[in-house]
């Protein structure tokens, strides 16, 4: 057993930062100190991951390090962002060191993958969670946000849908294998960091796929103040996900699931080829699904009865 | 009952800041979008409040928003540095519409009083918790760091002390009356940002006292390399606290209680009174308690008995 200071500085504090990551001061002082690049704007979200909540409590450790990080990063992508910083918040029922520090691991590859530097953190005692705060850049005119969709845009999504929810139903019915697609999927989501950097200039608007396609579209809808028609026989299934739930069930997930992290953007018409261009380059598909319409609301599909993750239903009593 | 969103859009989404205050885009996209000051560095902290481990369970709410927000922005008071942005990550068991609304008036009067703008955030289920993120900003070369001690120094805190961990027994003894100087003082701690602001220049070395003098002592003396001889008989203690607790204890807890959010620094000898000039213009004392050594450890004083806070101890099986 170790003091929460040993903790930290065992396991969480990053090896030290190159003056190139923009760190001028790292973990260990009251503050870490970062040199933001001249011009641009700060992109900053936080995400908290609740076990039971947003992952399950016997996750193993290396995943949830990479989880609660990816769901935060998805967010600068969504505006087109580049990553640069992160602060981690971990809330744990006991010291464990073998958990924190395969935890540790997980989200430190994550952190290197994408080119982020851990700048900061604390660990203190209740039941377990991630808080994870990212920090980007953008130049003040690139930011991809959700306001940007105008009628006659296409509608399109990167990678494949169904996958997070999908793995996640895999592993309420006991499936442990950690190399299933789904499962994989479902825990170990893969931020579209460079998906949102191909798409500056490209994309209207963009929203990360967290709550579901169906729930994120609304958020995007409501803020572009528009409506939208889907195609959902177009929708592109996630790798595994007809083989292992039957088809009904995967355009379901892929319509209402949460967790699958892809980008849904809108593009106007003229600049499909182009945007496709930039993220084959990066291996990824994007698929059209749809387009922005004047009307408000959704028309294309019928109720799903998946609804889109959300705590605190409003008709929990 | 209200959904996650609507809670959020409610209690916790600020009135739209201005566009002084640096945000470009502010609550209810991906990320908010900031906009930082040429030339000088971020500051950045993250601090993690849990129930019944850093606040009790059934603290009014307006003093959980309160103090999650303050014990965040002592970090930055710590730093030098000049409070900008938050953000707030919500842990809550229920969705309680008048626990929330009286936490966000707490979290926002604060964030008024210190010109700091919720920027972003989210709201989770879970057991109760507040996660606050804080960036500030301060010039490359005006950060007060752990690590600037040196032999000769006086050892200085602003304020007064032994309140803090006070407050916290007399609320553990079924004291709730909120005027109460020491509840008071331990619900609602007041972040020094001015006085950080104000030692710019002067301090050589700075911490906040939020685990206990004797315990932040040793994260600056290990961070700078120095010793200390402290002077306990001239402890500034905090309003009531020998009427309370008596002289004998009131010293033990300012010497070893935690969550009193004063700053310890170190002061180059002909810079005191130009230290105390500057914080007497802020209506805010500056004790000279010992100086700085060049052998490590600390004297003058005896084990008290009462450790500073910390979360899993080395000791705990």
């Amino acid at each position: 057993m170790h003091s929460e200071f040993e903790l930290i500085a065992r396991y969480l504090a990053p090896a030290p930062a190159p003056a190139a990551a923009g760190v001028a001061l790292g973990v260990g002082d009251d503050c870490a100190l970062l040199a933001p690049s001249a011009g641009e704007h700060l992109a900053v979200s936080v995400d908290t991951s609740v076990a039971g909540v947003h992952f399950p409590a016997d996750a193993p450790p290396e995943a949830v390090g990479h989880r609660a990080l990816a769901v935060s990063l998805s967010d600068l992508a969504a505006m087109g962002a580049r990553g640069r910083w992160c602060l981690m918040s971990l809330t744990l029922p006991a010291a464990d060191d073998a958990w924190v520090a395969a935890f540790a691991e997980g989200f430190h590859a994550l952190c290197e993958a994408c080119g982020v530097s851990l700048a900061g953190g604390d660990v203190t005692r209740g039941e377990l969670a991630v808080g994870v705060t990212v920090m980007g850049e953008v130049p003040p005119s690139e930011a991809l946000t959700r306001a940007g969709a105008r009628p006659g845009d296409w509608l399109a999504v990167t990678g494949a849908l169904g996958g997070g929810a999908g793995g996640l139903q895999r592993w309420q019915a006991g499936e442990r294998d950690l190399d299933d697609p789904l499962i994989r999927r479902y825990l170990r989501p893969r931020p579209r960091l460079a998906a949102g950097l191909a798409l500056r200039g490209l994309a209207g608007a963009a929203i990360d796929i967290s709550d579901g396609l169906l729930a994120d579209l609304g958020h995007l809808r409501e803020a572009s103040g528009v409506g939208a028609e889907l195609w959902p026989e177009r929708l592109p299934l996630a790798e595994g996900l007809v083989d292992a739930l039957g088809e009904a069930r995967a355009r379901q997930l892929a319509l209402g699931g949460g967790d699958d992290y892809e980008l849904l953007v809108s593009l106007p018409p003229e600049r499909l080829d182009e945007a496709r261009a930039r993220l084959a380059a990066l291996a990824l598909p994007l698929t059209v699904i749809g387009r922005v319409t004047a009307v408000p609301g959704v028309t294309g599909v019928e109720p799903t009865g998946v609804s889109g993750w959300q705590h605190f239903p409003g008709d929990t009593p």
